[in-house]
């Protein structure tokens, strides 16, 4: 363990869909874009910026057609969204987006409670949008995000063969990225170091992201589990927000700010500023009124050994 | 990396010593006692009870001898206390403690502040310590707890080497147990796995606990990676109680409950009832209204996938 550490990750900023699918408050379009061009010159340069679903099941992804739009402004921005089916897909592809992330739930309870389609359906609309993407020579790419891969609050236990062989059906109906996601804090780390490992060396290049809740506390310990076994991209969300809509208890993902600690205070280059981090955390609190933020680094503050160096993004 | 965990893992429940002495409110006697004997019944078989310390200097640790003649009549429990010199080691041998751990601070500056003593001269107290255990023929046990082993809030970085010179100092000067601590929450999970490696390998079998702190959210993450290279004993406190009286900011050790979550989710024993640390936190909320609890696990609930039947404490 940590013995063959990277010496650069990439957090990828979820907070402006995962974080804000699971509050109640609509967030004014032009908030959105100032906490995506705060993210952004705080070093960010994967955002997840929305998704593409109906604005009468979730108001607050309404106006991502334009979120996307600013994103695409934002020199080497990476900008992915979330798209629920092929009808999101299509408005992804217009959007240009650089990426789609078609949520995929291992658990077939959770799948069906939540996306009202069993796991292999899933895969099947995937080969779907691939052939509708290659069709129209859209260049964006394809990612199955796998979720509930550590069990649900539904069905509970996931087998992660099952996970397993969800991947590998992704990659054949022509996923270009997958990740793997812990939906509702139910990951434990030896069981993420497992699960990562197959998933990394079934997937190869092609593997993306590593999502994890902080719900029960494991959150950073999972990020490291994952990370010894090749994990270099990691879901956060600012002031550890998100949650599941379809998975009670589920709020909470790893915090970013708290992530960027974790990182740079071991020496890895993430590009990000925290102290641009901790602003915007702070604006991003004004805006949610009502809602809890997470995290501690922002209360109990950086170390006099903390590596400030690290502090200033690679990218300013 | 967690390729090979152990089977079991003793938490040593440190509340009723660290715990108390970071917070205003004093404790009744009556308290103390309640509080170690619902410790007790969850399971806990190692307990830091308290201080040997002038009442004048911690008023929250009188009555230690009290709670130390009460923890042994209890079948089974290991009792340790904490003293600061010669004078509290006599009162620690007259009460009958298992063992007494003196803590020494390889920070220098932490140290001269903290205990008026550099780390040598503490070294030469346990020395006199042992001189006067072997000669009263007592049979409590020292432990040299070296703590702000990752850095401190007053000098800043701590060199590893000089920590792993202090621990063989202390071997030398005839401690029969060696500890690990990181005070003020500096620690991050490549040097905890490379600094116990080194300490583990040095004390052999006289290595004893790793205590950590949460301050800043890499608690567990830090004690995952102590356990990957040989640690199985870990210091903690329900509802994430403690702090150094001299180290501002170093508010939160480990929860107790947090870290039997995270040990018992991967399979590994504790022997604790989940139920009845719970049970036991809630009473500390009210035994202490005007102090902020930590940690998750209380608040998120058990996951439904969790395995059930290590809930059932093995001393049962």
């Amino acid at each position: 363990m940590l013995t063959n550490l990277p010496s650069t990750v990439v957090v990828r900023e979820a907070s402006l869909r995962d974080g804000l699918q699971s509050v109640a408050t609509i967030v004014p379009i032009e908030n959105k874009l100032a906490w995506l061009r705060e993210a952004y010159a705080a070093g960010l340069r994967e955002i997840e910026v929305g998704s593409f679903v109906p604005a009468r099941l979730l108001p607050q992804m309404e106006g991502t057609a334009d979120v996307v739009a600013e994103a695409r402004t934002l020199p080497d921005l990476f900008v992915s969204v979330l798209v629920p089916n092929l009808r999101g897909a299509e408005m992804a592809m217009a959007s240009g987006a650089h990426m789609m992330t078609l949520p995929l739930s291992a658990s077939h309870a959770h799948s069906l409670a939540n996306l009202r389609k069993a796991p292999d359906e899933v895969v099947a609309e995937v080969a779907r949008i691939r052939a509708a993407r290659d069709a129209s020579g859209s260049k964006t790419l394809i990612e199955g995000g796998v979720g509930t891969a550590f069990g649900c609050t539904i069905q509970g236990a996931v087998d992660p063969a099952e996970v397993v062989r969800l991947v590998g059906q992704l990659l054949d109906a022509g996923a270009d990225r997958i990740s793997l996601a812990d939906t509702v804090g139910y990951a434990t780390p030896d069981v993420v170091h497992d699960l990562f490992d197959q998933a990394v060396r079934l997937a190869g290049d092609q593997f993306w992201s590593a999502h994890f809740h902080d719900t029960r506390g494991l959150g950073i310990a999972n990020v490291l589990a994952a990370m010894d076994v090749g994990a270099t991209r990691f879901d956060a969300c600012l002031g550890g927000l998100g949650g599941c809509p379809h998975a009670p208890g589920a709020s909470g993902n790893v915090s970013t700010e708290d992530l960027n600690y974790l990182f740079t205070s071991m020496g890895i280059s993430t590009g990000l500023s925290m102290e641009k981090l901790l602003a915007l955390r702070q604006r991003i609190a004004d805006w949610l009124p009502h809602e809890t933020l997470r995290g501690v680094i922002w209360q109990a503050g950086l170390p006099k050994i903390y590596p400030f160096a690290s502090t200033t993004p690679a990218h300013a």
